[in-house]
């Protein structure tokens, strides 16, 4: 183990500010493909991260660079993963937001990776979501409740649910969907939970097909006893679920949305 | 705005493996006072950081190294505020926490600052804090529900109280104790909040002087109609609550129960 000092006690002002995205969890992400190229769906990468400097108080922060930097990479690098890390850096120490607030911008490249060709299988999560409505929505850096979850899968194609008291809101690194009485279900995300881009996209194709996917509170017993179910992530488009708790679920009909949507990831 | 490119597609494990405190929050700290060439409450710092490596399945973490350091600066800088961060770092992406994990420490050190000399006019703040029973308690490193908290304190002599819908749990920097019916009262812990280390030392003393204590639910309504109240933290020690919401509140039980203790930061 080694430690590392920063001093910060002499009169002269550091250089650079001290990053809070490592000291609070201050900033957001978004994690995306590069195809073939291109940034696959690059605008709602660029809405998500304008959508999140606006609701954590980002006042130094514009996507022209972020955009300019991604397509660039995207000419260079065919076929990757990116994730975009924003994070705030002040000199002011302490939990408040300083007037004056700097922003930090990393993009990291992984390799490409195929999605999943099973179905899922998911269990729930012993570690509860964290429930917080000004944090909802958001895919901030404060993710240890999804650290927690996603380690308690030790099967590659499980995923662990996660819920708060008896309300069931995602999958650990994905957004849960369901049919109940032949009509799709998702649960809302005011409380606590990511709006992911897919889910979104999934939300809004299937409306054009003229078919209403309903936003609202799931309890565990009504998921439990869904007729269909699947999950969506950018890395792994839509995926049926085959298993909730050991109990096997039908993924035809979750195939077939697939199918009349021609959904890609 | 700069961008920086950390790319990880060659077939080359990068070094150092990356910090996952800057890309999830994942890790822990603790801040106390370097006074008259000691670290003040040292045991306890250490204490608190073993306890949060357990919570947090950190399986690479030693306090050994740390109190070494500590001590060695505290020789070299007679008055300090410290802050050691600890956070994990892995070769393996996404959320889940790998077998082959290693531990990051940084130990930040800050002029020492003087208890503030006036009383504190608390408010209720707009930002909830995040209840999460796994979390609770913990000093990690997801702390965007008190930065958003802390932000809303616009004059310097106030702090803000975070509640979950009718529950208060804490200041957005300090824990919380008022007096009800000639009884001590702080609020229970197990769904959010940092469990201070001050907090648990002023409970203590308490005991010590045949005064309990106690650590239950409070509501909005109960606080409001506190005989007394005052915050702690490291920093500021026991410092009385002189309003709630604009209605004075009187410091006098708050200033004899400091006395009584003798209870220094």
């Amino acid at each position: 183990l080694e430690v590392r000092v920063v001093a910060q006690i002499s009169s002269q002002k550091p250089s650079p500010d001290p990053d809070r995205g490592a000291l609070y969890g201050d900033g957001f992400f978004t994690t995306g493909l590069i195809e073939s190229g291109l940034v696959c769906h690059l605008d709602k990468h660029l809405e998500r991260l304008l959508n999140s400097a606006q609701r954590l108080e980002f006042t130094k922060f514009t996507v022209a660079p972020i955009q300019d930097k991604l397509v660039e990479l995207s000419r260079t690098n065919g076929q990757a993963v990116f994730r975009v890390t924003v994070s705030r850096s002040q000199y002011q120490r302490g939990y408040a937001i300083a007037h004056e607030q700097s922003t930090d911008v990393v993009i990291h490249l992984y390799p490409w990776v195929a999605p999943p060709p099973k179905p899922c299988e998911v269990f729930f999560a012993q570690t509860p979501i964290s429930l917080n409505t000004k944090l909802a929505g958001l895919k901030h850096l404060n993710r240890l409740d999804n650290v927690l979850a996603a380690t308690e899968c030790q099967l590659p194609d499980a995923e662990a649910i996660m819920c708060h008291n008896d309300w069931v809101f995602c999958g650990s690194r994905s957004n849960l969907f369901m049919r109940e009485s032949n009509q799709w279900l998702t649960p809302a995300l005011n409380e606590a939970g990511i709006a992911g881009i897919t889910r979104s996209r999934l939300i809004d194709s299937a409306k054009r097909h003229g078919i209403e996917i309903r936003e609202c509170q799931i309890s565990r017993r009504q998921f439990e006893r869904a007729q269909a179910a699947f999950v969506t992530n950018s890395l792994w488009g839509m995926r049926p679920i085959s298993k909730i708790e050991n109990k096997p679920l039908d993924i035809a009909q979750s195939c077939e949305l697939k199918a009349l949507l021609s959904f890609e990831r």
